[in-house]
């Protein structure tokens, strides 16, 4: 079990360290990263860590010309419109580039390797990268993206290779680096529907799946809103697929077939809940997720205003529940 | 079939008539209410019209201190936090209240029933409408609102309730003035976890159709991102179901069962698409809805930057390929 965006503004420590400037800021300084990494490890005895990271840390490493606004999210000072604009996207030379990255992989995996804790490589999935280049921030529509989606399929399909190509490289060097799973975060691909999520984005993001294939890490699939995407995503390659709230866990298993392990879903507000909410939605959420191939987890990322003592409480029940982690641990 | 939101800034006729005042004070007006609820029926050739209005038209016209932002959506001053707050609710009466809104009705459909076109009366459900008292405005997470739901059940049940009454009249008034059919807008109901939903928030919305039900008209019930609600949804009442484009409508109507319409389920953005790509997807959408018991819509409200000859050219298609619609016309 894990939380996503468990190194986060919920955690005291993570507010002192990181001050108000920006997250690629933050993410460029390896030792701020690594501490990062670290903290809700020491403070939730969680049992994986993930890169504190972004998913446009690789478009801006190019020089895409893209920030980070607090409370907004993504900007980008000129959106991707035009064919020209593919030369922005050069490849990704990941120790050139965000080498940064990587000494944040190494300093973290330096400490959480003699505890047997493996980290999660970090990268934004084709569709949802490219959604923030192109409608040059967040979005509630996404009304450009699938304007070129549907009006220039063939320059869409040349972004989301180039964003594939990018995110691929990206993962390859965190694992190489120490990195012993990854996440591809594909958060707003449940904008799509089936239809168009299988013609124009599913080739994309399988690229990136079968480049990781040989390196024998397990891949995790994430995005918000799939319920209707779960068996395609099931088909991209990884090997757990993400599910957010909306769909119960015995629900996805039956979409998702046999075969892949599921990683979800308690609704983050849930978390601002008294405890005995909180506690029989967990249950819940382990019951649903049927004892085996299940990371449990959020739905979504963890909330800024969540209480941290919430959170241990959850580590708590979830460990005590879990037979599976009760025999590893012995 | 009909548009959501098709009396809306996509019509430059809208864009003339309306200005740029608030949409509340638009809706105070009577004559221009009616008019913007004519125009789509007069360049569209629609089966339906639906009364221009919004959702907060009541909770405003009580008093609660809320207004509607340009490009942004309902705000309000004092939001709904505490038991106190409850007092604020008074009930709605629809004559005295909201005289300006059935006004509307009588005039549009003075207009409409002669031409044997149906008004949909318009009201917002009661989690919706609560969303945007709670938070504030519009929210993409509904932490509060879910913090209220699970922190004081009591007292969120009493919100629903106060506020299901309000919509419960508000239907049955503009019914009663001369709407024929009768759409309920839970938009945001589809953040819930089904169980959550099922708890509490379907017992609200349940009264609001079950207090209709002597009237005999047709309900539609509408909700975004519902895809695992369905079911649950089609028990609360309503003849009709509205799906956004996320569930192919043959899958909706598995989870629907039989005994309901459907109604959808066109993506708003692929008007924005060459007409290749709208037609295909139009015909895609009848072809899953099945001829008959399908209501032809968006998935959700008409997208502002929409060019009205695309729409006028979908109202054609699908009356040239609906069997249904040529035997009503002959």
């Amino acid at each position: 079990m894990w939380f996503m965006r468990q190194a986060g503004r919920s955690l005291p420590e993570y507010r002192a360290a990181r001050g108000d400037g920006s997250i690629l800021d933050a993410i460029r300084r390896p030792e701020l990263a690594a501490e990062l990494t670290l903290q809700p490890v020491r403070r939730y005895g969680v049992d994986a860590a993930i890169l504190f990271s972004d998913i446009v840390v690789p478009v801006a490493a190019v020089g895409f010309g893209v920030e980070v606004e607090q409370g907004r999210g993504p900007v980008v000072e000129r959106p991707f419109r035009h064919r020209a604009d593919l030369a922005r996207l050069r490849p990704l030379g990941p120790e050139a580039d965000t080498g940064y990255v990587l000494e944040a992989v190494r300093l973290a995996t330096r400490e959480l390797d003699p505890l047997g804790i493996p980290l999660i490589g970090f990268a934004g999935a084709p569709f949802t990268v490219a959604s923030y280049l192109v409608e040059g921030g967040p979005s509630r529509v996404y009304a450009r993206t699938k304007a070129l989606m549907h009006g220039d399929p063939a320059l869409w399909s040349q972004l989301l290779d180039a964003l594939a190509d990018m995110a691929l490289a990206s993962l390859r060097s965190q694992v190489l680096a120490g990195a012993s799973a990854v996440q591809l975060f594909d958060s707003w691909a449940g904008a799509l529907s089936p239809a168009d999520y299988e013609r124009s984005v599913l080739p994309a993001t399988s690229k990136v799946f079968a480049g990781l294939a040989d390196l024998g890490v397990p891949r995790i699939h994430f995005g918000v809103g799939t319920g209707e995407l779960l068996a395609l995503m099931a088909g991209a390659g990884a090997e757990v697929v993400g599910v957010d709230w909306r769909v119960p866990l015995d629900e996805a298993r039956r979409r998702v077939g046999p075969g892949h392990a599921l990683q979800g879903n308690l609704d983050p507000t849930t978390c601002l809940a008294p405890w005995d909410v909180v506690e029989a939605q967990t249950r819940d959420v382990l019951e649903r997720g049927g004892g085996t191939g299940h990371v449990f987890n959020l739905g979504h990322g963890v909330l800024p205003e969540t209480d941290p003592d919430v959170l241990a409480r959850i580590v708590e029940l979830v460990h005590e529940t879990s037979p599976a982690h009760a025999s590893t641990r012995r």
